[in-house]
């Protein structure tokens, strides 16, 4: 095992020359941000933080983060006023602006990418007013306590968990932050050591590093339905894991097991999906003989934050709907881009005009039943008594063909996420079956629905 | 509601006529049946059983039993000798030979049915050697019990059991009994007692007449699984209700309570299931657009008590066979006449080529689960990781069709009745939809698919 690691820090640690270049990025934005606010008049501090603050980013990977402390005195407005002021002066014309929670500047320096972001220089970490706040408390926790031998096992668990699929705690991918992995590493001391203990984890799995909760059972109460809880030691009521979806948990699980059982680079570096050709494509539909259908619209103008839980929501709207009338969802998923997609693949997609309602067995009064169904006008057969003893009815199936059941839950928009339902308001396209062909000349499309069709934990690839 | 039981009472009791008629060929057969013992020089007795001897005999109904009771030391061989040699006699070129438990003979006499059973005249009904046996205990047991206002008030059982479909113990119908009626009226006194305490009987119900079991619990634990137990006076080890189904148990619970809650004639004589067009037929398969199979071929040479266990048995061979292939079984019947009919109903016939396989989820180890699916060549995808946090596979669909799977299980005919299997070797077919316009010709069958198509409740027809 030792060998694989050593191979693959091999492959993501920076090296000197990539460390010389980032280094001198990081000084000159932080030299220019400290000269932008004297040249602004502003009493604030810049501060590197982050994985190249902490010397653990990997190496195709170097973000910047340059954070703006302003005085917690500050309104929240005036922090904004002057925070973006600051950042358009360091970034100029090549700062563009983003809106999370608040918003920042991101900007090109030198082929590297740099975020600057305004926050309030919080004393205490539980008293934040923003999320971001809390950065540079984490910077100082990890920064303290992080020796080298320490960032490169952190180095090989943001390898790990990227190769398996969960790095990264945006909403669209809901894995593992770098923070995380840092304090996974230092709680359990090396890359091998976590990995052994957490292919025992289970649902509600508790990691606290300072003992903050006597019980993990309290801790369990507090976080409550979050499969991982890595209480944050800047801040004991924050679960440094609330990213982390069930799904990533368990394919993280996995990943430990698999990795123990038989150990590979395979985990780090998984083969990339094979795209998908037209032909292949409709030999891949035919094989799995189900009802695709990809509701396409234009992506709206929001940040994917924003846009993934939106999604996700509309996703889960449309296959609801679906399997309350009836229809067996094999699976859904989502994709965006310049447009989004709602994939969405059944079983079949016509439905007989009849279906059963079950009611009470024997000993319980079917009265209601009986009389609500005899009135609805809906009854093809019954009141019968099933071989259970139960009544039952067999009623008009109010829908019976899922494309027109689709298209009434698009046009109803219930329950869909806000920008999204706007943007399908606009005009949407129900693309079924092999017709996918067409949109394989969307950007990135080809490789989701490759993946989705094809779908393996990345290391069976 | 006592005006409704005079009215039903004035259809269904005999008039004085019926009786008339009805005692001067009972004592006619009975004196021809000692007549003919005397003459073969056997000693046995002749005796009037069943409703006619009791007075509670449907006047569209009058079934004359005559059993010869021959000594208990005879052997089984000798017994059924002599009882045949004695019914031929009785019955001349007229009678026909009957195999139930043991041969009897049948005989139409003056436009009436008469049975000749031999039976042993055992001292003990506890002791029998053959269920006919207990029928001269069960005539003593009612005859010195029933006034001629209890055999009214089992008529009108009688009428309501039949007008709710549940009337009669053989096993093509699963039902009550005459003998179950008379008990039940013995023992509640009056049919409108009976209806209101069977309008809260729940499964498991004990009718315990003589108070055998100290406690009903005790009885419930004998007669396991048995919807409904009544215990037999003359054999407290024998529940006289043991051929009630859960479904007839569950729908006569019903009428009784829709019988409490709104009283009619039509709990007794409900309306005839109107019979369909082959117009007709086509648009109610139409509307209903579910698939609908008839397996067709040659009733095997066996009494209704031995064809419709093994029918039941086949039927669902198949249906279990279909579902456990994935298919949803809507409903499913079987009918007899010189042909017999297994129908499947299915709401929908085809299905993807690809099904889901859920494996465990991450706190248990999931490497057999992988490992077996991985090492079957039948992957299309996995093993992936659900939103429930379970390794899942998606595998070739081994039967996409369920006309070729039904097929299948013809040719394969496991778990199906013996004669059945046999008779279906010989030669089926299967008629699909609207072909069954075909078979509307068949006796007896358009009444079978009019009655299954439109299934309700007798009374609320």
């Amino acid at each position: 095992m030792s060998e694989i690691l050593a191979t693959v820090l091999k492959r993501v640690k920076p090296t000197a020359a990539d460390i010389r270049l980032v280094d001198e990025v990081a000084s000159e934005v932080i030299r220019r941000t400290s000269e932008a606010i004297s040249k602004l008049g502003f009493t604030a501090k810049p501060m590197l933080v982050g994985s190249v603050a902490r010397g653990t980013w990997l190496r195709q990977d170097p973000d910047i983060d340059v954070f703006i402390l302003f005085e917690e005195t500050l309104t929240r407005e005036e922090l904004e006023r002057r925070g973006l002021a600051v950042a358009r002066e360091v970034a100029g014309p090549a700062g563009e602006e983003k809106f999370a929670e608040h918003p920042y500047v991101t900007m090109k320096f030198r082929g590297l990418d740099i975020d600057l972001v305004p926050c309030f220089d919080v004393t205490d970490p539980k008293m934040i007013k923003s999320a971001v706040d809390r950065s540079p408390h984490h910077q100082r926790y990890v920064k303290s306590r992080l020796t080298p031998q320490l960032a490169d096992e952190v180095l090989l668990l943001k390898q790990f968990a990227s190769g398996s699929g969960v790095y990264g705690a945006e909403l669209k991918k809901q894995g593992f932050s770098g923070y995380l992995c840092e304090l996974l590493i230092l709680h359990y001391g090396s890359f091998s050591r976590l990995v052994e203990e957490a292919s025992k984890w289970v649902p509600g799995e508790v990691v606290d590093i300072l003992s903050y909760y006597p019980e993990k059972s309290e801790a369990r109460l507090i976080f409550e339905n979050q499969p991982l809880v890595v209480v944050d030691p800047v801040d004991p009521h924050r679960n440094a894991a609330a990213a982390v979806s069930l799904q990533n948990f368990s394919i993280f699980v996995r990943a430990c097991q698999d990795f123990l059982d038989k150990p590979g680079l395979r985990f780090f570096f998984p083969r990339p999906v094979r795209l998908l050709t037209p032909a292949g494509l409709g030999r891949i539909l035919r094989r799995r003989g189900t009802k695709l259908f990809c509701i396409v619209f234009r992506s709206p103008l929001v940040v994917p934050d924003v846009l993934y839980p939106q999604l996700r929501k509309t996703e889960r709207a449309i296959v609801t709907r679906l399997v309350q009338e009836g229809f067996e969802v094999l699976r859904s998923d989502v994709w965006s881009n310049a447009k989004s997609v709602i994939l969405v693949e059944l079983s079949v997609s016509k439905l007989p005009g009849v279906k059963t309602r079950v009611g009470p067995p024997p000993n319980i009064s079917a009265k209601d039943f009986v009389q609500e169904h005899l009135g609805s006008g809906k009854c093809l057969a019954g009141p019968m008594v099933d071989a259970a003893g139960r009544v039952v009815f067999e009623v008009k199936r109010e829908w019976t063909d899922a494309l027109a059941l689709i298209k009434d839950t698009m046009a109803q928009r219930i329950s869909f996420g806000k920008h999204v339902s706007e943007s399908i308001a606009q005009g949407y396209r129900i693309i079924e079956g092999e017709s996918l062909k067409r949109l394989l000349r969307e950007r990135g499309f080809n490789e989701f629905l490759a993946e989705y069709l094809t779908r393996k934990l990345p290391w069976y690839r």
